[in-house]
């Protein structure tokens, strides 16, 4: 299926990514462990990651169910670390993806067990039985477990802990959200990347495009967090205001954020420009899509 | 290296996955979490299950850098599950292993976060860019994932949550164990054999032992929960009768719980037989070890 407008192109693969979580996060798992699980992933969130994930296979022409296993994968990472940022021990959510936050409605210790839960299943679904070759199913499980562990995703958490209260300088700020989110969304281009064949020239400029989109990202989530009110967000906003935690706007200004936002679009552009790959176009949406996001 | 005592080849087998930890949980970890983790896994616990590994693939000639790995991964899955069971949301325990928990020592934050860190390490140190035949790789995730999740190891735990101040009868209190204790020793033979070549008769037959001794394994440490005191079990004792919560001994009774641990041993033991390995040896020990353990 080709569809060339790039909204629609999205809203068909969020469709089919919904449907694979459905049949993936098993509402059958014991004792309302996998009603929490379904709670935390499903029907809600913007779904980047996967989006990511699927834009990067369709540039390089990939397998189609590898990348569909993919998306769903990082999506499971990502909404099992929301579930456990948002508990009391650690930022004290109460509201997530305009609803509230999983321990809230199943209590801490289900949110805590659905959240290891679901990184367990973001592995399970790498390693079907059958459908992907396995030679590609480890590669994507090592993506994966690289960027969501201490030197990525967790290693970034860890950071964002020890530095409340803390001036960070530009450097800091870029190494702590470099792992915390960069990690996840650099892994989620490369593991759609993954499914199919690219050159190591190319792989090399896809990873520069993860890794400025996903500073990107967090730049225009740190001005959101500042310019926007909590129902835009769905989740709470100004809270890392509230919980002195350094941001992109306090570190830099407001103004100069902005501004550092499109650049790393910019240069997210010349890097995909220069993998040189047979379809970028979602890829290149992709990048000023989440530069120009309001929540 | 051929050990023909059986102690003297876990005490090596042991000091070898000490070393194996010691170099892939890393001390770099930032903000403290590489600390945390190395304090839940290092220089602690029976390491049963890395030695059931470790038999298994020497029962069928293994791969010995697939069953090292293996053997770190499985012992990382379990030592993240005690570090988030013990945190005041799920069990709320202060002694583990001899020493404070994780989250008495680190802080509940940087506990979930090193369980977390753990969870995604053991799924990388089972696929490193070289050294194990990447379709290995694979099948040893899809074995350890499934064994760890909401089917397995964290279902289990959720029923187990469920399951507080509630009459079990046998074959609920079966089921729970079978998934939160049981799959990830049943997990660790498999892991080890599939480090080798095994017909499809010896893997069923495996499975069967890797089956009992899980079983056999919680209904003696239900035996030792209440018939032996905190500083020989290296953790607090009683504490699942102060919890009110079911175990094979206030199920079936101290007696007939012995006579069932007794059952299960020899159970595994016929399926050892059947499965007709090359040197069943070091896993034969192990079942009567496990039953005949006091701590």
């Amino acid at each position: 299926m080709k569809i060339d407008d790039c909204e629609a192109w999205a809203r068909h693969q969020l469709a089919e990514v919904e449907a694979a979580l459905e049949g993936l996060v098993p509402a059958t798992a014991p004792a309302g462990l996998g009603l929490a699980m379904r709670y935390a992933v499903l029907d809600g969130g913007k779904r980047l990651r996967p989006l990511l994930v699927l834009a990067a296979a369709e540039a390089v022409q990939g397998e189609a169910l590898a990348a569909m296993r993919s998306a769903v994968a990082v999506e499971l990472i990502h909404a099992y670390s929301l579930v456990h940022d948002d508990m009391p021990c650690m930022d004290d959510d109460a509201l997530r993806r305009g609803k509230p936050t999983t321990h809230v409605a199943y209590g801490e210790a289900q949110a805590m067990l659905a959240g290891d839960a679901m990184q367990a299943l973001a592995f399970e679904v790498l390693t079907p039985d059958e459908g992907i070759e396995p030679a590609l199913q480890a590669r994507l499980v090592r993506l994966l477990a690289r960027a969501s562990g201490s030197a990525g995703m967790a290693g970034g958490q860890a950071i964002d802990l020890a530095s409340v209260g803390k001036p960070l300088d530009e450097s800091q700020l870029r190494d702590m959200h470099r792992r915390k989110t960069g990690a996840l969304l650099q892994a989620s281009v490369l593991m759609g990347a993954a499914c199919g064949q690219t050159s190591a020239d190319a792989w090399e400029a896809l990873a520069e495009y993860g890794d400025a989109i996903g500073l990107a990202f967090q730049v225009v989530d740190d001005i959101l967090d500042c310019t926007q009110d909590s129902e835009v967000l769905g989740k709470t906003a100004g809270k890392d205001q509230d919980a002195n935690k350094p941001t992109y706007v306090s570190t830099l200004g407001l103004e100069q954020a902005q501004a550092y936002a499109i650049a790393l679009r910019d240069q997210a552009q010349a890097a995909l420009r220069r993998a040189g790959l047979p379809a970028p176009a979602r890829l290149a949406w992709l990048a000023d899509r989440l530069v120009e996001r309001n929540n």
